[in-house]
């Protein structure tokens, strides 16, 4: 019986807070965008609806660098890996002439991505994410979220996540979505701060990541992150990361890049509703403007596509009444 | 505000079922190890208990294969691996000559299994399991499964779990621990029936997997299951592949064989409270009796360390009233 009144107590405060939950949406303009997330949002949930979908079908995912959280002027789970890169240095010195830490010690962010091939950044990447435990890892990275500063914002990473993005994935967890991150980025970089940040679960963030293995270490159960790739959560790998991780396919995905042209693509294919959207980068005042020839968050092809196939294209300086937190 | 009240139906209708959930573990014998099951979830969902686990890291992971479901005289997904290779066969003559049909076809369950190596079965495996894409495979194992017979029980395979398991595991999510199965089984296999019979979604379906192609067949998106193994979620793979998918450690872990034990071993590391148990499979007169010398489910190496580290070790005969549904 205890245990009944508990459940009901948890229920009953439930209850309230979707009562008190008022003002969905508040930083959209009252645009066409907004307009058709309400719209898909109510005729998928309303029951009796044709486009009506059951609960366990709500899967909404989101890419998250440029669609959850800024990316310019490089990812930031890059100047992550840098910054972890130079302590290391500086604790082993002998290293500096060895790569990758030789690239990153000698130029600045920019240098460092321009001037770059792709597996030197994945060489920056792996180095400085392996060769320690997952507990081990989970704290470096919180401990850098926490501390760390935006180059040209000032701002804490975390201040520079979009608030319209929060609202609508609050918004569709009223609704019964289950929201997913599905991210090119680091999934236990990823889990060190989204679910304080987005309400996200770690069981619920797909990323990339290195390969784990398991090992007893002084009598102590570990997985040790190994410098190796597991797992590249991009492009093609992105719908493969989704079904591996869930084994449905979503009806609502986000994104802003080619590099979830592939995810968007297969989540319009779904039998039944599906609404696919990118968030369009248009907005140099409050944030940043890029697409076609940048080389973080490319938006090419994709842009492409959704003007086709009636994708839905959010203009951040239009749609959105303020891009972050505060 | 139409939102709202029918949220609140909802939660309203959740409260009832949780007042009408009664009766918890019924198939268990009042002997310890149910005892020590209840005493467990008690501590670990009453606040203010020392031992008090908050419900975001109320994980519990559970073996498929010998432990919610039966798995003599084979593993029932090998059963379906070598049925769909007959069929295969009698479509495509030419490949009865070739491995490894030629295996399948020329002898009888025990044979293929006794007679074989790992690395043939695996290939029977992947063989029948790959070559077509994941819906396909999705529909072809829920057919199978709808339709299968076990070879001396002579009832449907989903008729073949556990009645205490399947009440643990409603007794776990009404104090709201989440349930994952972590099986070295398939994970597309278990995901077409493991929701319908253990209440379990495919998010929350940990297993071995073949690798996954994303592909535009026909201006369709589709995902193609390729004759690859992905990964094998067994022995040391079992933790590897709950953080990969979790994040997290689980609080409570069950197995039933070595397969199980760096899983049970890495949960039993936990910080704070944790259980973990294995069922011993004792009973000859309902289901099989076996351990240190089976093939399959072979148990040896991890009784010796849950009578050393006092993991709960549930005797079949002893602790279950009854073993299967009906």
């Amino acid at each position: 019986m205890r245990v009944s009144v508990r459940l009901f107590h948890t229920l009953l405060l439930l209850t309230m807070a979707a009562f008190a939950y008022a003002g969905p949406l508040d930083s959209w303009q009252d645009t066409d965008a907004r307009q058709a997330i309400v719209e898909f949002v109510e005729k998928t949930t309303q029951e009796g609806s044709p486009d009506f979908v059951p609960p366990r079908d709500r899967i909404a995912v989101f890419d998250n660098d440029g669609t959850l959280w800024a990316e310019q002027p490089v990812y930031f789970q890059l100047m992550f890996a840098i910054d972890r890169l130079r302590l290391l240095a500086e604790k082993h010195p002998a290293r500096a002439e060895q790569e990758p830490y030789k690239t990153v010690l000698g130029g600045d962010l920019k240098k460092v991505l321009h001037e770059s091939s792709i597996a030197t950044i994945l060489d920056i990447v792996t180095e400085s994410h392996s060769g320690m435990t997952a507990a081990q890892f989970d704290r470096i990275a919180r401990d850098w979220i926490k501390n760390a500063r935006h180059p040209t914002k000032e701002k804490p990473f975390t201040g520079m996540v979009y608030q319209p993005m929060l609202e609508l994935l609050e918004y569709l967890r009223a609704h019964g979505y289950k929201t997913f991150i599905a991210s090119g980025g680091g999934r236990a970089f990823m889990r060190a701060w989204v679910e304080e940040t987005y309400g996200i679960p770690p069981e619920q963030v797909i990323g990339s990541s290195v390969e784990l293995e398991y090992k007893v270490i002084d009598g102590k159960p570990s997985l040790v992150r190994k410098r190796e790739i597991g797992f590249l959560d991009d492009k093609e790998g992105k719908p493969v990361g989704i079904y591996r991780r869930i084994g449905r396919k979503p009806v609502i995905a986000f994104g802003n890049s080619d590099g979830d042209r592939e995810m968007l693509e297969w989540t319009a294919s779904r039998e039944g509703p599906s609404l696919v959207g990118i968030i369009h980068h248009t907005d140099s005042a409050r944030e940043w403007a890029y697409d076609r020839d940048s080389k973080i968050g490319k938006l090419d092809k994709a842009l492409e596509q959704a003007g086709k196939e009636n994708w839905l294209v959010v203009d951040m300086a239009k749609d959105w009444k303020r891009v972050f937190p505060d």
